[in-house]
């Protein structure tokens, strides 16, 4: 496995795309595509908030036949909580799309983030279209990651490369985080792309397998989102023998695919709203994954533990009140917590609850004064 | 039902007393001790957290026999997280006081609020004890009430008086509050005394009926304490029938009552650690009580819905976010949001689920810059 300069369109046969339509206000990208030369096979992992987003609904139908080829992505609208007309107008961006691209609309995704409960600036859309079309390159990767962002601060890309079936293939990956990130899943979206060959069974489980791991164990403030999407398009274009599940292939290609949601839950970790410290939560000695799991989330979603974290104040009483918040079966004498300085921009809290043999590594950012005025005053 | 002046000594038979024992560095009130002439009939409802600390443990013992006739609380240091030498000096605490006081160390509660995980300055206390009890008397309510609080900036005292049994009974209460609240309990504690004379079960009922619909609907931060304790004490210095359950006097006692926690709820959540607004979250529609607190929680606890109070920026699409995370069979279509104005100090949140015919009111404050602060250096 090698890291490789590029995002999501480092993978042979995919192109993208970002520009400015002017949803946002700021003129900043605010459009992306990513486009693949032929249908590829395709796996998503959405929000489990029972109020979603229209594109959200959307991408959702259009996968169950596993095939896309592009995906439209528009920031500063989340199209969410906008009636029969937002759900219009995310199956007639499809469509637009995949008009000018010439192929179905059944093949073309939507995702969008922004603000919840305003029209989608439909017009724009249309109007930018072509030129978002006719601008689609392999150097495009890097505007497209631009145009998914909202109050992300950094571009968050990842490509690699590694060998199944003794051919190179590649990996690439942009996504969004900032803010209302929590697990099932973040206010975050990612695009993963892959020349790779892969059976669409093969390819869902991976995804889930991966995004369980990785995505599913950051948190930034407890908020789930309405709008969050993670896709992987694999074009098969190195050709090598289509990957299936259970075989040593397919272990490698998910060790390539954890090793890149892991890394871009990090960085929206890092960049998230107002951090300046990101916690790292292992917990030791749960009696079960999900027992882990939860306690590294009560721990993660403490504003009083993200506090201390912000003023340096090494409180482990706090990490222990959160545990103990959940009702187990931990008492003052078992339970174990270690820290690192809090001083540092990466924080270490390492917990024991002594009560089986399972652990859990979750991360989150600190709760900073930055994080209260972003969010006093969102658009 | 009428309210009159004073607190935790309104009603016959209990004096109080608060003094500087320096254990607050800052020279502040850190030492308080109701108590009543006679041993009175006692209730107590505490924290759920599997982290409890000494004086919980303590004084949930003692209540076993549903008699108490002096609390002692200590603010600046919870005594928890404390091992057996927190346990110690609680009992020793107890002790002392009984000592003090001529009566049975059985019928002594203890109460802690500060610092988790520093060792009770026990020597302070020992030092401070006889000129704490020499102290005693009606007028030390106030004293009381101040010395129990620890980052609150407001006194939280009520008096009130009804009629029972053709006789007038008194109740009177102090609280603290201020940050680690949320239902279940919030680092809370309240004091309630009356001179009102009830059956042991029907006190303990009342009490727990009334925490479920105050206390327990209440959250600052989503944070969870492990020293939380509400109390009553009736004396029965009235001298009417006692108050048994069910019967008239009974819901006349329980009306008063709920008055009185509801009132110190709401002066909990006014006076939470950085709060500007007021914010009270009607849930409609729900199909039970159960779901109804559990989707007003789950807004109360929202950071992004805090933040946007914090900014009087009425965004809705974050409370109906916030909804949708339960996993509710809600959609965009049944789900009734509607504010009041983000601009003023009390803010108004309907949602109506369309779901049942179940209702539930919760409260909680902003989240402010100044909550953040506040929790990056404390102590």
């Amino acid at each position: 496995m090698k890291l490789i300069e590029g995002g999501v369109t480092a993978a042979t046969g995919f192109k993208a795309n970002g520009l400015s339509s002017g949803i946002k206000r700021s003129g900043k990208l605010d459009l992306a595509l990513i486009a693949c030369d032929q249908p590829a096979v395709c796996a998503g992992v959405f929000t489990k908030n029972s109020i979603k987003a229209a594109p959200v609904v959307v991408s959702q139908q259009k996968l169950h036949r596993h095939q896309a080829q592009a995906i439209l992505v528009n920031s500063g609208n989340a199209n969410c909580f906008t009636g029969n007309f937002g759900l219009l107008y995310a199956q007639k961006s499809t469509e637009l799309i995949a008009g000018l691209l010439n192929i179905s609309a059944d093949h073309v995704l939507v995702a969008s983030t922004g603000i919840i409960g305003k029209p989608l600036p439909y017009k724009k859309i249309e109007k930018a279209a072509s030129r978002l079309v006719q601008g689609l390159s392999k150097r495009g990767g890097a505007l497209a990651a631009q145009a998914i962002l909202t109050t992300d601060k950094k571009v968050k890309e990842i490509a690699l490369q590694t060998k199944i079936g003794g051919r190179t293939v590649t990996i690439g990956a942009c996504a969004k985080g900032s803010g209302m990130i929590q697990p099932n899943m973040a206010t975050m979206l990612a695009f993963i792309t892959t020349d790779a060959m892969i059976q669409p069974q093969a390819l869902d489980l991976a995804l889930h397998r991966a995004v369980e791991k990785t995505f599913n164990c950051i948190s930034v403030d407890g908020c789930m989102s309405t709008n969050d999407m993670v896709s992987v398009l694999a074009n098969g274009f190195v050709g090598h023998t289509p990957i299936a599940e259970p075989s040593k292939d397919y272990e490698i290609f998910c060790a390539a695919l954890d090793f890149i949601c892991l890394d871009l839950a990090h960085k929206i970790v890092k960049d998230a709203e107002g951090a300046t410290k990101f916690i790292e939560i292992t917990i030791e000695g749960a009696k079960d994954d999900e027992q882990a799991k939860a306690v590294g989330l009560a721990i993660a979603n403490s504003n009083l533990v993200k506090c201390a974290a912000f003023g340096s104040d090494p409180n482990w009483g706090r990490v222990a009140a959160a545990v103990g918040s959940l009702g187990l079966h931990v008492s003052e004498k078992s339970l174990k917590i270690a820290f690192s300085s809090f001083k540092k921009p990466h924080i270490d809290i390492k917990v024991d609850l002594n009560l089986g043999r399972h652990r859990a590594v979750i991360y989150t950012a600190d709760l900073s004064t930055e994080y209260v005025k972003i969010n006093g005053r969102y658009n």
